[in-house]
């Protein structure tokens, strides 16, 4: 991690019924970061592009890096990430620009990159295309290979996500995301002010320390569920998705196609499940 | 509106404590919009391409074209947007693709769009360049003319926009965006699953009704401040953003750099302001 901290101190003036008073308050830093790639053509050819942009709080961008270079199919395999760093550049921006490098024999397709996921040749912009690009993407239904999560658990999860937390807390202005095993154990739990990175950052910590597919995790995020978190959860195999928020139509769908199961309103006492209930015992 | 709504019925099972059932619940409808612009070369050669791709809620997509298109500035006028359709197609993506025809003589600059917003040349990839980035594309300064929200009205502000939301109220699933005057009368509410596209049907729809600059308006979001949030309704010339939320440290920045008031945590009882008290009064 750079040296831009994941919160900043601001001052504000806080009102409570008829009075004010300036106060100092912590909020989340918000920070745009470039994902560049580089990699070797068939012909030997060096290339760099840059793929994204992102607003993103700083901390864990390598995870964030390599979970986002996962989820679009960039990478499969550890092994094809020759390495990461910080791009060098001007102080102010000297922790914005992470590069990747490919090891040289990995393909890619840059027209496969983002925007795949949304739309397909076959039937144009539509829901139903944008879920035959994640199969298009090599993604699979996911086995059920006996993984089960008990019901007394999963409205816990979301309290537990919190527990692991630690700039949410100073700030309430952070997103997270965390994978947990069925013994309630949190794995990894990464934050960020885009809910999409919080889940990057956890599936890419997932991914760096070869624990992908995670068969045996459910991913706890701590906002709605919408199409391209569960994108990003069966890309990476994982069997339960569990949502603080609510799904939308199209998570629901995805999750239902992939084998996924999806809850929603989790919290104690209670939960719905909007897909694949049979995981849950 | 096309013929998808806003909200689908799907069967989940609900759990309560130690029982479950199966129910019926209402989601939010999530799918994606492309959106298409056409303009005419200075040669006179009319091009057609494609801007972006987004997951929103069907409904209100004229807005939400209108919105996109006004905050990335490539329309500053309603006149300069000839008209709004759906392009024609397969049933299945017909409500999916929006093409908007610019006015002969507009310019476009395709270079102009999205990414800017994030990079420009003096500086790289930060924070300081984002804004610097929202300055180029002839963001001035929100001006004091005199536009006053009591302090004691901005705390029901959110609970007025949840009175204001229909769809909200069925699934827990949608985000709103809605501008109010200072006697807290709501002027227009939007929904949608993306947080930046219900601010853009927001603001869409105040652009088409040549009510932008809004600058006797406080829009109120029910999500977080981000930096997106911020620019979106700078170039709207919305003089007092209120978010449920926290904000992040960019939005607090930017909302101090262009001189927009910036409300956090609003609710009954209290709410935090990070940026330019003084219209609160």
């Amino acid at each position: 991690m750079g040296p831009r901290g994941a919160t900043r101190t601001v001052g504000m003036r806080r009102y409570r019924d008829a009075s004010s008073k300036r106060e100092r308050d912590a909020v989340a830093v918000e920070e745009p970061l470039e994902i560049r790639l580089s990699w070797t053509e068939c012909d030997g050819v060096a290339s760099t592009d840059a793929l994204a942009v992102t607003m993103r709080t700083p901390g864990d961008d390598f995870d964030l890096v390599a979970g986002f270079l996962h989820g679009e199919g960039v990478v499969r395999r550890p092994a094809h990430l020759l390495e990461m760093s910080y791009c060098r550049g001007e102080e102010e921006q000297r922790y914005n620009v992470v590069e990747a490098r490919l090891r040289p024999g990995v393909p890619f397709d840059r027209g496969r990159v983002r925007r795949n996921f949304y739309t397909t040749s076959s039937c144009g912009v539509c829901g139903k295309a944008s879920i035959e690009a994640v199969e298009s993407h090599g993604c699979v239904a996911l086995p059920d290979d006996g993984f089960r999560v008990p019901p007394g658990l999963l409205g816990r999860l979301p309290s537990l996500l919190e527990e692991g937390q630690g700039v949410f807390r100073r700030t309430g202005g952070l997103h997270a995301a965390g994978l947990f095993d069925a013994g309630g154990r949190c794995r990894v739990v990464r934050e960020d002010v885009g809910r999409h990175n919080a889940v990057d950052k956890a599936l890419g910590q997932a991914f760096l320390r070869r624990a992908l597919p995670a068969g045996e995790r459910a991913l706890v995020v701590s906002g709605r569920a919408s199409f391209e978190i569960v994108q990003k959860s069966v890309v990476a195999g994982v069997p339960v998705l569990v949502a603080v928020g609510a799904p939308s139509s199209l998570a629901v769908e995805l999750a239902t196609r992939f084998n996924q199961t999806l809850v929603g309103f989790a919290r104690d006492g209670g939960f719905n499940v909007y897909a694949v209930p049979e995981r849950i015992a």
